[in-house]
C-alpha cells in the first residue's frame, strides 16, 4: 500500500481525499501498533505453553524439586534477560513531550494535532522528581515498554480467579475443623506480623539513614505497608506437593486454610496502612485519630467485604439445573459481579471475592447438577492455573525488564530478617497459644512445617507492584521480588526434604483419615462451643433453606413454625431426605470404614501403627444425647455430623509413637 | 480521608511531603475512575445476568419466538434508552484541549503539568472535520463514553472464541457430505452477494446524491466494503431451533457450514477491499493494477491463516493425557496463540482461529483424554455463550449510545433491498447449479429456508464498528445495526413458522438418520472425487501420523515403507486398531442399527415412512473392490467410512414421499 503522506493541504478541493489519506495513515499505524501488541502478548502465551510442557515432563518423571510456580519464574528470567540484553529495539520516536498550563493532571487529553482532534488518556504518571524524564524519553529499550503490563491488570483480572479459586475449593473438613487456629493465624497471626516486619524495618531504614544509604524518603507507614505485603503468604507450592504426597490432612488444612484467609487481611491492611493520613501537613507522624481511622477502615472494608462475598455467594438455583450451560454461565458472572460490585462500592474485590468462593462452595455448589459441579470447578482451576503461572513468569521477566529496581543489599538483608522473624513471632507463639485451647495440638513439627513452608507469592507480587512511583515503594518491590524468589525456589523446592526431615507423614487418606472419628465423642466439651452452634443452626436452618440438601425446614424447625417451614424448604429438601449423608459428605463421615484405617494409613517410616487407634477412641456416646433433646427430628444424622467437626487427637503421644518429637 | 490539595510549593522543605501529597490526589482519583470502571462494567454483567435468567424461563416455557440473543439485544435497547435519556451526569471536565505542534499524531504524548510528566496514550481519532469537537467537549452525557468499548474489543477479545467455537463444533459428519456445496455457498456465494449489495448499494448512493439526500462522501470501495459486512451470516437463533427440534441434519450441516466459512471469507474480503487503493492522489476510482493487489491480498491472507491455522491446530499432545489441567491450558493457549500470532503475521486472527478450531476438532480432539474432551468442549461453549450474548446486548445498548449515528431513509431502504437480494443472488442460483452436480438435491424448500435464515449478526456487527470516523462507515453501521435487529427479531423468531410453512421435517436423529448408508454404493461414481481422495489420503495416513487412531501406517503404507511407519505411528494406534470404528464415529458408522431406523425417524406429518428405505439402498457393492486395490490391510473400516462420505439419495422421489414438494 504505498501511500504518500499529504503534505499540501489544498482544503477545497482535496479536503476529503485528504482527510481519507489521513485515515488511511491513521489505521496503518494502529495495525502496525495491534500487530507489536499481538507479538508482546504471543511472548507470554508461549512462555506459559512452555512452562506447561515443562511441567509434564517434571510431572512425568516425579522431580518434585521444582514447582511449576518455580519453573515459570524461570522462564520468565530468562525471556527478561534477552528483552533487556538482547533485542535493542530503536525508540519510535512517536513520544511528544507536551508542555501543558493545568493544575490537575487531566483524565483526558485532546490534542489538536494539525487541525485534527485526538483523544489521549492517562496512563501513568512517569516520575515526581523531574530528571527521570529524560531517563524515559532517550533510548530506552522500547521492548521493555511493551512488555510491562498495567499493574492493575494483576488485581483486577489475575487475582480474583486465583483468589476465588482458592475459596471454592476451601470446602474441606479438616479446614472446619481447625477453623478456630486458621483463624488466629490469619488474622491475628498477619497482623502481628506486619507489624514485626513494619518495625523490624523502621530499625532498618533508620540505621540505613544513619549510614548514609538511603537515597531517598521512607516513612514509618511504608515500613508498615511493606510489613502488610509480605505478610501475605502464597505456599501453592508446598501445598501442591502435600497434596501429591497427601500428607497428613490437619496440616494442609491450617497452611491452605491460613494461606487464603491471611491474603484477605493483607490486602486490607496495606489499604488501611496507605489510607492512614494524619491531617495537617504534617503526615507521616503517629496520631492516635488517624491510626483508628485505619483500624475501622480495615475492619469496615473487611465486614463490607466479607458482606457482600457472602450475600452474592449465597444466591440459589433452584430450578436451572436443567440447562447446565446456564447454570455455569451464571455461576461466573456472579462470581465476577461480587468482585465489581465490591470495587465499585469501595471494598476490596479479592476479599468478597474469596468470601463469595467459600460460600458458594458452602451452599451453591449443593443446588448445582452434578454437570455444572465439574464444569465450575474444572473452569476455575483453569483459570487459577493460567493466572497463577502467568503472574509468576511475569514476575521473572520483571526483574530484568522493571527500569526503576532500587536493590539495597541492606535494606534486602534487613527484609529478609524481618521476614523470617516475623513469620517465627506469627507461627511459635500463637501456636503455644492455640495449644492451650486445642486438644489436638499443633505439634512442633507441624509448627517448623509451617514456618518453613510462609513462602511469599501473587498476592504480595501484586500488592508490591502497584504502586511503584516514590523511591520507597521501588526498594520495596525490587525486595519483594527477591524475596519471592527466594522462598518459591528454595523453600518451595526443600518441601520433600524438610517433610521427611520433620517426620511429618506422608501418603494419608484424607477422605478416610477420620472415619473413626463417630465413635468418639468424649472430647466434645474441649471443642469450640461457638463453632458448634454455628455448625448446628447451618446445618439446621441455613443448608434447609439455601440448598437442596439438609434436612427439611419441617423438621427441624418447632411445629409452631410449620408453615414458614413448609414455604422456605425446597421440594428438592423433602426427596432428598434419604440421600442426605451423601449430600453433606464433606461434613457427614460414614462409620462403616473403620476396618479400613490400617490399610491407609501409610507411614514414612513403619506402617499400620495406627491400626489400633480406632479403638481406642470407642468410649461413650453421653454427650450426644443432650444434642439430641437440643434439636428434634431425623437429628441422627445431624450429629454425626456435629460430632466430625470437633478436634481429633491423633493420639499419638498415648500411643508412643517413636517417630513425633515434642 | 480530608486532604487538602498543596497550593504552595515551597520546593525546599516541602517537597517529599508535597509529592507524597499529590501521589495520594492521584491515586485518590486512579481509585476514583477504577470504581467507575467496575460500576460500567457491572451494568453488562448484570444485564448478561438477567438475559441468562430470562432465557431459562424461555427454555422452560418452551417460547420459541425469541432466542437469548434477540433478548440480550432488547435488554441492551433498554437500558441504551435509562443510560441516553434517565442518567444525566454532568460532564467532570477534566478533558483539557491542547495546541500541539506536530505533524503525524503520535501513540504517546507526555504531558508536563507543573512540574511532575504523565503519560498519555492515544485513544481514538475523534473526527476529522473540526465542529465535532465541539460536539464532543460541551455537555455530553459523560455515561455514555464510560459504556462505549474500544471496538477492537469484539475483534480481539469477543469474535475468537465464538468463531473457535464454531470451528471446534464443526465436527460433523453431515458437514463433510456437504462440504463441496458449503464450500461453494461460502466463498463463490458470499463473493458474489458482496458484489451486488455493492453495486446495488453504489446505485442508492448514487441516487442520494441526486437527490441530495447525501450529506457526506461515499465511494464505490465504501459500498463494496458495505457489501462484505453484511454478506457475513449467523444464523445462531436459527440453528439454535434446528438444533432444539432435530431439523434435517442436511439443511443443519449446509446453514452451519455456510455460516461458519462466511465469517471468515467476510472478514478477508472486507480488509481485502480497505486495502484497494489505487496509486497516486485519485483515489477511489477504478485501477486495474489495484485490485488485482486486493484480490492478491484476499489470497495471501486467506491462505495465510488457513495455513497458520491448520498448522497449530495440527500439533498434536501426545503424551499428556495423565494430566487433564495441563492438557486443557495447553489446548486454550494454542488456540490463543493462533490467534495472536495470525495477527502479528499481519494475517486474519479470527480466519486462522476458525480452521485452527476445524482442525484441532479433526485431529486433536482425538489425542485429548476423555476428560479434556469434555473440558475443552464446555471451555469453549461457555466462553462462546458469554461472548455472543455480550455482543449482542451491545449491539442493543449502542442503538442509544453510540453517538454518531446517520440513519438515512433511502439508505436504509435501499440496504434492505441490496440484503434482500445479494443473498437471493447467492442461494438461488448456486443451488441451482450445485444441483446439477449433486446426486442429493437441495430441494427448494431448503433453498428458501437458506434463503430466510440469512440473518446478521456478531461478525457483521464486529465489522461495523470497527471504524466509524467518516460519514459513510457511520452510515453504514447505523443501517448494519437496523439491520442485524431486524433478521435477529424477525427471521429469526419466525424460524419455527417458516419450518413448518416449507414443511421441513423436524425431528430427525441427526446420529442415526444415516445408517443405511453403509449397504449403498451406487452413487459412488457420483460423488466429489477430489474429497474422496483428501478422505482416503487423511484417514489411511494423517490421521494415524497426527492422532491416536486410525489404521497404524504399517497397515496403509507399502511394505517398503516399515521402518518409517513404525516410527511415525504413536504405540497407542496399534493398541487402538480394534477399537477404530468407535474413535472415527462422525464419519464410520455401524450398519447394525438398520432395524432401529423406523423408530427415529419422527415425521412432522407422519412417521414411519422411511422403515422400507433401508432395503431400497441395498444394492451392489461393486464399487468398493477397486477400492480394497488402492489401500492394503484392514480396508474393510476404512471403506466403510469411504462410503459415508458419499451424498446419500434420501430417495423420497422414488419412495413418493407425500410432504416433499419439488
Amino acid at each position: 500500500m504505498p501511500c504518500a503522506f499529504p503534505t499540501v493541504h489544498e482544503r477545497h478541493v482535496t479536503d476529503f481525499l485528504d482527510s481519507a489519506m489521513e485515515n488511511i495513515v491513521t489505521e496503518k499505524k494502529a495495525e502496525e501498533s495491534h500487530r507489536q501488541d499481538s507479538a508482546d502478548l504471543l511472548i507470554f502465551i508461549l512462555l506459559l505453553t512452555l512452562t506447561i510442557l515443562t511441567i509434564w515432563l517434571f510431572k512425568h518423571r516425579r522431580f518434585r524439586f521444582l514447582h511449576e510456580t518455580g519453573l515459570a519464574m524461570i522462564y520468565g528470567l530468562l525471556v527478561g534477560v534477552v528483552l533487556r540484553y538482547g533485542i535493542h529495539m530503536p525508540r519510535d520516536g512517536t513520544s511528544v513531550m507536551l508542555n501543558c498550563h493545568v493544575n490537575a493532571s487531566p483524565a483526558t487529553v485532546l490534542v489538536n494535532v494539525s487541525g485534527k482532534f485526538y483523544e489521549y488518556t492517562l496512563k501513568r504518571v512517569l516520575s515526581s522528581s523531574g530528571n527521570k524524564v529524560d531517563d524515559v524519553s532517550d533510548n530506552e529499550n522500547e521492548m521493555l515498554r511493551k512488555v510491562t503490563f498495567d499493574p492493575e491488570v494483576f488485581f483486577n483480572i489475575l487475582l480474583p480467579p486465583i483468589i476465588f479459586h482458592a475459596g471454592y475449593s476451601l470446602k474441606r473438613r479438616h479446614f472446619f475443623r481447625n477453623m478456630g487456629s486458621i483463624l488466629a493465624y490469619a488474622f491475628l497471626g498477619t497482623v502481628v506480623s506486619c507489624f514485626i516486619i513494619g518495625l523490624l524495618m523502621y530499625g532498618t531504614v533508620t540505621l540505613m539513614k544513619h549510614v548514609g544509604q538511603l537515597h531517598g524518603e521512607f516513612f514509618f507507614t511504608d515500613c508498615l505497608f511493606f510489613g502488610a505485603i509480605v505478610s501475605a503468604t502464597d505456599p501453592v507450592t508446598v501445598l501442591a506437593i502435600f497434596h501429591e504426597l497427601q500428607v497428613e490432612p490437619d496440616l494442609y488444612a491450617l497452611l491452605f486454610g491460613e494461606s487464603v484467609l491471611n491474603d484477605a487481611v493483607a490486602v486490607v491492611l496495606s489499604s488501611s496502612i496507605v489510607a492512614y493520613q494524619p491531617t495537617g501537613d504534617n503526615s507521616h507522624t503517629f496520631e492516635g485519630m488517624a491510626l483508628l481511622k485505619s483500624f475501622g477502615m480495615f475492619l469496615g472494608i473487611f465486614s463490607g467485604s466479607f458482606a457482600l462475598g457472602v450475600a452474592t455467594g449465597i444466591v440459589t438455583f433452584t430450578k436451572l439445573r436443567d440447562f447446565q450451560l446456564l447454570e455455569t454461565a451464571l455461576f461466573f458472572l456472579m462470581s465476577w459481579s461480587t468482585f465489581l460490585l465490591a470495587e465499585a462500592c469501595g471494598f476490596t474485590g479479592v476479599v468478597a471475592v474469596l468470601f463469595c468462593g467459600i460460600t458458594q462452595a458452602h451452599y451453591t455448589y449443593n443446588n448445582l447438577s452434578r454437570e455444572s459441579q465439574d464444569r465450575t470447578k474444572q473452569l476455575f482451576e483453569l483459570l487459577n492455573f493460567l493466572a497463577e503461572n502467568f503472574i509468576f513468569s511475569y514476575m521473572g521477566l520483571t526483574l530484568f525488564t522493571f527500569r526503576n529496581h532500587v536493590f539495597n543489599p541492606m535494606f534486602i538483608v534487613g527484609a529478609f530478617l524481618a521476614v523470617f522473624i516475623g513469620r517465627a513471632a506469627n507461627i511459635y507463639p500463637l501456636s503455644f497459644l492455640l495449644n492451650l485451647g486445642r486438644r489436638h495440638k499443633i505439634r512442633s513439627n507441624f509448627q517448623h512445617m509451617m514456618m518453613f513452608a510462609g513462602l511469599r507469592g501473587a498476592m504480595t507480587f501484586a500488592l508490591a507492584i502497584r504502586d511503584t512511583a516514590t523511591y520507597a515503594r521501588q526498594m520495596m518491590f525490587s525486595t519483594t521480588l527477591l524475596i519471592v524468589f527466594f522462598t518459591v525456589w528454595i523453600c518451595g523446592g526443600g518441601t520433600t526434604q524438610m517433610l521427611s526431615c520433620q517426620r511429618i507423614r506422608v501418603g494419608v487418606d484424607s477422605d478416610q483419615d477420620n472415619s473413626v472419628i463417630p465413635e468418639r465423642s468424649s472430647t466434645k466439651h474441649e471443642s469450640a462451643w461457638l463453632f458448634r452452634i454455628w455448625y448446628n443452626f447451618d446445618h439446621n436452618y441455613l443448608k434447609p433453606i439455601l440448598t437442596h440438601s439438609g434436612p427439611p425446614l419441617t423438621a427441624t424447625l418447632p411445629p409452631c413454625c410449620g408453615p414458614l417451614a413448609r414455604i422456605l424448604t425446597s421440594p428438592q429438601a423433602f426427596e432428598n431426605e434419604g440421600q442426605l449423608k451423601d449430600d453433606d459428605s464433606d461434613l457427614i463421615l460414614t462409620d462403616d470404614i473403620n476396618l479400613a484405617y490400617g490399610d491407609i494409613t501409610v507411614n514414612t517410616d513403619g506402617s499400620g501403627v495406627h491400626t489400633s487407634s480406632g479403638a481406642g477412641f470407642a468410649s461413650g456416646m453421653s454427650s450426644e444425647d443432650l444434642d439430641r433433646e437440643l434439636t428434634c427430628g431425623d437429628n441422627e444424622v445431624v450429629m454425626r455430623g456435629t460430632c466430625l467437626v470437633f478436634p481429633m487427637d491423633d493420639s499419638e503421644p498415648t500411643l508412643k509413637d517413636p517417630h513425633m518429637r515434642f
